[in-house]
């Protein structure tokens, strides 16, 4: 056949190259180090940094990644991605299955803030470089947003008026930046970012950093690119869907609906019709 | 309506009750934990102990738990999990998605192999519970496995005839039973397990401990239920599925199909036929 | 490399070969018709038989199809798979990740009750091909299930003492018998379990035959192995999955949890503490 | 608790209230018409369009929408959703599981054509209502596509220079704007804009239209919006995934990566190194 004798058996391979693992024969290496030498040596946080971006952490880039994940790992079953784990756990299928359809809800609208608000401080650095200075470029960005009618991502919640995670997190930043390992750009950014939205807004519609915030400067500060700081996000979620999964599959519920029978879903349709 | 008379909004909030997370406005409690105390004080894989389980680990146990998360992060894009996210990683969905769908591969054979070895240490424990002396246990349940024609889990591998993994995982096991941190039990019988193995088999078929029992009897020995080992794996694997989803996305490719093109599929049905 | 050369491009594609589709620059046969004779003359419910099973239907197993196919394509929002795929829809993901995550939820629990019941109604047959008189089969598997204390799967439903979609069902069934396209011998199964159920039970606990059990029957009158009878059953109730999405979707909702805010979760667990 | 005085079960019904179905004690209609009329009457395309558009169709659009979804059941083997479909079933998950990976992937990218060009389809129309003659508004989008570098979606194939769906649609089209079933706007709006890219183009790279043209086309005349379109083209394909999923299980392969073992992945990142 033709198309067989163009292409090799080594295009084949190299079709699924990879620079992240190296396995063969009673060998595995992530990016180089042997897993011997990571086993009891090397945290699992450091594991996900280096997987994912190809090197070690410092001790410093580790603690904010950390104090991230720590962060956002549970936000309780009224959130969309932790129902569903909870539902799907009681329908039959593995706790692999109900964890998939729990994080492939965290799209763009919910899990996509923290990404969007990574963007935005990518957004207002740009401005600085290019000579603008803080302030004015934090008030571009709201007046930007405002006129398309659109959320700032990172600030504001539903029912936190002041997120709890908020202050630990800036507090790691700030040491951070003490301690020279971060620029603290984006720390001021956000800051800067926090006050503009604050002059805008009487005391009832006030719109404080969130956790998307928070977490964004972090992954802005350790380097990670907006989408990646999504996955990032989905990683440390995981930890709760699991948990919910699991709560759930233990209570031994079978086919868990939204709500308690017997109630039922209201229709609100047309009318009952024959052919 | 005569059924929203008998249920209350009471009962409607309780069919998402959950022991897990306590969240109310500016609060969010892990656990009892307030999130601010563990921000910056707590490490990712404590909070992950924390929330599928109910308590803070001990430094050992911890430790152990660790060296499970990072043994199984990743094993490369032959496993399908990692080729599926890889995949649809280029599709234009999101990374959630793409790992979701990869996760959603680690069913009970591709992911059930660990699972499915606690539930195997578990049974030998019994046997030895109710008498049976544990290198008599070990041989009962491969000769079991043997006569129905099974794998016992957690042994034997594709390529790796030892497995890097395997002697880390055990060393830090023997330490921690040294230390009084763990029983052993379940170290004795997964070592109890290889021998019986080794006994039966001629050099060319030596089944040695491979990934899967080892953090097995990690799991076993911290109390972890088959059913939330796989949970747990799934954890770890999900940061390989993020790296390689990732890696592809920056790839920049669109539509990856298994094998590059302009290779094809074989066909080997029916031949063309009229209607 | 030694592995590129023991492994040839031939290999490589006969590992993705199927004998499904055919498609080849300018061509494409689904199991041997080119699709520019299907297109417009064949429907879409011959199609799903043509590509699933191999060759086109006769026209009265069509119809038992179509008729099964339409008979499961909703069961409304209290349904999980219905419930997580809507909830999907507003968290920023596309219709077809939304529609995945309803369908992931299709499992044993959920979607298994049509597929154990062919398996069950085979088990019947195997028992009555072995000589055993079919009442007495039908007595013995239900008197089998009462002993472990299992649900007799397609019998019983939460709220509906008479399924809608049972009579015509059954009536499709016989008229097809009548007409000799199918033998009959799983209708007579299936109603001679309904009538060992009647015997065993007081008017209270009644279970008689539900929407899995009637189209178990079309599966099993139509040869289709259980497995696959959930497979089709999770193509039927894809359409009730995306008219719930898009519903959804059209409605403009963000993030819609399991209950509507400010409704909260209960916490049950571990009163506050500190580290 | 204050929240639960706030919040009725009224409100907790409405929140799942749908005009879709509707789901009672012995009673379910699908948009107002009993379950018992439709099954053995209604065809199962007509019940996708009834579920999801609110009525049913006329013959004339019933025939359209049968062709477009046989048209786009499958594709083979390369396509990633049918592989990812195909290496899930091999994982020890439910065929429902393996479906859900499949369609997962049908994102923008892979699932995304049609609905773009459904969305070509609508700005052409809106241009010529605006007064632009249809061949000029042809020539303004095939140039505005140039100019930012982007594909025109429906149109070009990798390896179909004619594609055999193409035709049969078109003629379907034809005949049903002849018939007076549809307005033909659109039909006119897609030919156009194949001439409009064939004027660009030598031979070499002529774009002729695709599948994902021919199937936008008869959305677009039949009134459905892009985004459903999506969610019709992955019922359609859903019907492919299943076939693969099936055909795969019953092979009873077990872990089934994306090339034959001992074929491995190639590492091409850091060389090997020390902690």
């Amino acid at each position: 056949m033709s198309e067989a004798s163009e292409t090799t058996v080594d295009d084949v391979r190299d079709w699924w190259s990879t620079g992240i693992s190296e396995i063969a024969p009673n060998l595995i290496n992530f990016r180089g180090y042997p897993i011997q030498d990571l086993i009891g040596h090397v945290s699992f946080v450091d594991t996900i940094w280096l997987l994912v971006r190809g090197d070690l952490p410092t001790p410093g880039q580790s603690k904010l990644l950390e104090a991230a994940l720590v962060s956002s790992a549970d936000h309780g079953p009224q959130a969309p991605s932790i129902a569903i784990a909870r539902m799907s756990a009681t329908c039959g299928i593995g706790l692999n299955n109900a964890m998939a359809s729990g994080i492939n809800a965290l799209g763009d609208v919910h899990g996509g803030a923290g990404q969007a608000c990574v963007a935005l401080l990518w957004d207002m650095k740009q401005r600085m470089d290019a000579g603008t200075n803080i302030d004015d470029a934090a008030s571009q960005v709201v007046q930007e947003h405002k006129t398309r009618r659109a959320y700032v991502p990172g600030f504001g919640h539903r029912f936190h008026t002041v997120d709890p995670r908020r202050d630990p997190l800036l507090n790691l930043l700030d040491d951070a930046v003490e301690a020279g390992e971060i620029s603290g750009d984006y720390v001021a950014c956000v800051r800067a970012l926090e006050q503009a939205l604050g002059r805008r807004s009487s005391h009832a519609t006030r719109l404080p950093m969130n956790i998307d915030g928070a977490t964004a400067t972090v992954y802005a500060e350790l380097g990670v690119p907006p989408e990646l700081a999504r996955g990032l996000f989905v990683l440390s979620r995981s930890v709760g869907v699991l948990a919910h999964a699991w709560e759930e599959k233990q209570s031994g519920r079978r086919i868990k609906g939204p709500i308690p029978p017997p109630l039922t879903a209201p229709y609100t349709g047309q009318a009952e019709r024959t052919l």
